[in-house]
């Protein structure tokens, strides 16, 4: 649960990172729920708001819709958002700041040329101020890992339900609507993403979404899942076997549950991303299968399912303490079959915590 | 299923308008699913495309998790985005036109600053396409509404399975988990949109996302859901009764029935969108409610659940001949309960056709 000293600590460390980049506000904007950063920034999980942050004004103004939901959720103060002010509220936020931060990567230019015409771009300066917050919301808090386990908890949970309806003859779609109906049951508040279930050569696309194939016998399925709860994500993958694996089934996925061990095992904050995925990628690569691998190792989670820091050959940056990644090598070998196996873990400092309680040895199914 | 022909037909019409608006080429790109524009042009559903449309050159670009996907999708020419290219296939797609198309509203501010320091600002002009291509989406055709009619029926076979599972005690979030369930295990791409399961007082929220909050016996419920089916989306609410309703519910009933009803009788291409809202909003006026209809009488319908055009007192221009709209008033008491009633039409010409097959007498679960 996000308290408001959690929202007060945020915002602090906000102000200091301003102050040390000389930018005076920072407004963060909502668009079709692009940027949570508003809703980091107040604890809003609602779709309209504009979030205004300067050292003598904290605020968070939307429509009548939300007022109540506000006042529920947020310490901010509520700004209300009515025909009457819509003209000229930007202007009485932020008129009075010379150098305004706002997120370019996510208002769009429509966005934008209305901030400036609102605010009056001849008196301002616009500042992008999208990495300042990013770099904050790398580091998770306590409250933060608290959400994101049970996330893992609900996941696992429908995981494990899910075990039992896979049978030869379902749809990949049935199972993968099984399992995010379970999540939901079970207290998510939805999908942290959309299920990918690949089964047989599907499994071998990593970005297939399920299909109306059935599930057959001998096969392999990448199952790959998460639940969002309180707005943070889990992101899981397990690959089972429906009924008995070839040789080469189990050497693959020998290989990726080795490689995925292992980078695990020495993922800390003395590491970059691109030291982590090295370990995974060397092992598959020794093994042969260096090809079939075609992602980088994992990505940093939170209320976004894909966020910073990379765990991947482009960041050659040390992963920083406190952030949560996953780490998920796989084998694709086209119109054959897939393996991955992923977890979530939390880097707390020369060390990691496995956030992930799953068993990584191969279920077959029967 | 939209063909080959549909696609051809769509891109011969943008033309003609970019060659009325003096527009050399137009680049229409997707951003996490906020412009399904690029879809509309080409029939690609992924998450990643620049989507060229110039007289002489229609084609789509996009990365390798995508090749197979978009030749079995899309009648465009693919261009393969690689990293070999990443760093000048905009320039090389688009610097030999001048002025060039661009969506502004929903391009990110940072994705604009690259197209222009791609393709090079100095030598180009950037206009805003959107309008244009808006005006194009919101006349469907056949393939259109075929989709929007499997749309519609699955999502109304789902509500007859739920309102067998609708009894006192169970929770508004898992009434809503099993709706979204059955629409996709009946065919549904996914729910159009997160559904709504107002149940007693949380029905007076309009926007109010299903809680933990349990039915209960004598209470109204608002359902608002629809499936997306081939992209396409269905919108419908109807309103229930669990147990013997209030007298007071009954009359809230009737008056948004009969609001429905008129509204939806009259809607054709002769009426703008305020003289259609004006219709119901009168109806509700009258009956005394009018400070309980807070919201625009209906909406556009089609890829998007609410595009262009608005039924609503903000559009006084007349709805084009091959729109789909809603049509749903309501009445929402505060702190008691609301009633909305939701159809989609299909504006034919100088009638419609009602798209969502349900009847609208006050249904009572016992």
């Amino acid at each position: 649960m996000v308290l408001k000293k959690d929202i007060e600590r945020r915002i602090s460390e906000l102000l200091k990172k301003m102050k040390a980049e000389n930018i005076d506000v920072v407004l963060s904007t909502t668009f079709e729920n692009s940027s949570l950063n508003p809703r980091y920034l107040s604890n809003f999980s609602g779709s309209f708001a504009y979030v205004v942050i300067a050292p003598d004004k904290q605020c968070i103004c939307s429509d009548s819709r939300y007022w109540e939901q506000i006042k529920d959720q947020s310490p901010l103060e509520l700004v209300k958002y009515d025909r009457s002010n819509a003209s000229h509220i930007l202007k009485d936020l932020l008129g009075s700041y010379k150098r305004i931060g706002y997120e370019a990567k996510t208002t769009t230019v429509s966005g934008f040329n209305e901030l400036k015409e609102k605010v009056g771009a001849d008196d301002h300066e616009f500042v992008e101020c999208d990495e300042m917050i990013n770099q904050l919301r790398m580091r998770k808090s306590a409250e933060e890992i608290e959400s994101i386990k049970k996330a893992e908890e609900i996941a696992l949970g429908s995981f494990t339900e899910l075990l039992n309806e896979i049978k030869p003859g379902r749809t990949e779609k049935e199972m993968a609507a099984f399992l995010e109906y379970t999540m939901v049951k079970k207290g998510a508040d939805k999908p942290a993403f959309d299920t990918i279930f690949g089964s047989g050569p599907n499994g071998a696309l990593p970005h297939m979404f399920p299909t109306m194939k059935k599930v057959e016998e001998g096969e392999f399925i990448v199952i790959d899942f998460g639940a969002k709860y309180q707005g943070y994500c889990s992101d899981i993958t397990r690959t089972v076997a429906v009924g008995e694996p070839t040789d080469e089934m189990k050497t693959v996925y020998e290989v990726v549950k080795r490689a995925q061990i292992e980078s695990e095992k020495i993922a800390s904050s003395s590491l970059s991303g691109k030291e982590i995925d090295k370990v995974a990628r060397d092992i598959i690569t020794a093994a042969g299968y260096g090809d079939y691998f075609g992602h980088g190792l994992g990505h940093g989670l939170g209320l976004f399912v894909h966020e910073q820091p990379g765990v991947s050959a482009m960041n050659e940056e040390k992963l920083p303490q406190g952030a949560v990644v996953t780490i998920e090598p796989g084998i694709y070998l086209p119109g054959k079959f897939g393996v991955r196996i992923e977890d979530d873990i939390y880097i707390t400092g020369e060390t990691n915590e496995v956030l992930t309680h799953f068993n990584k040895d191969l279920i077959v199914l029967k």
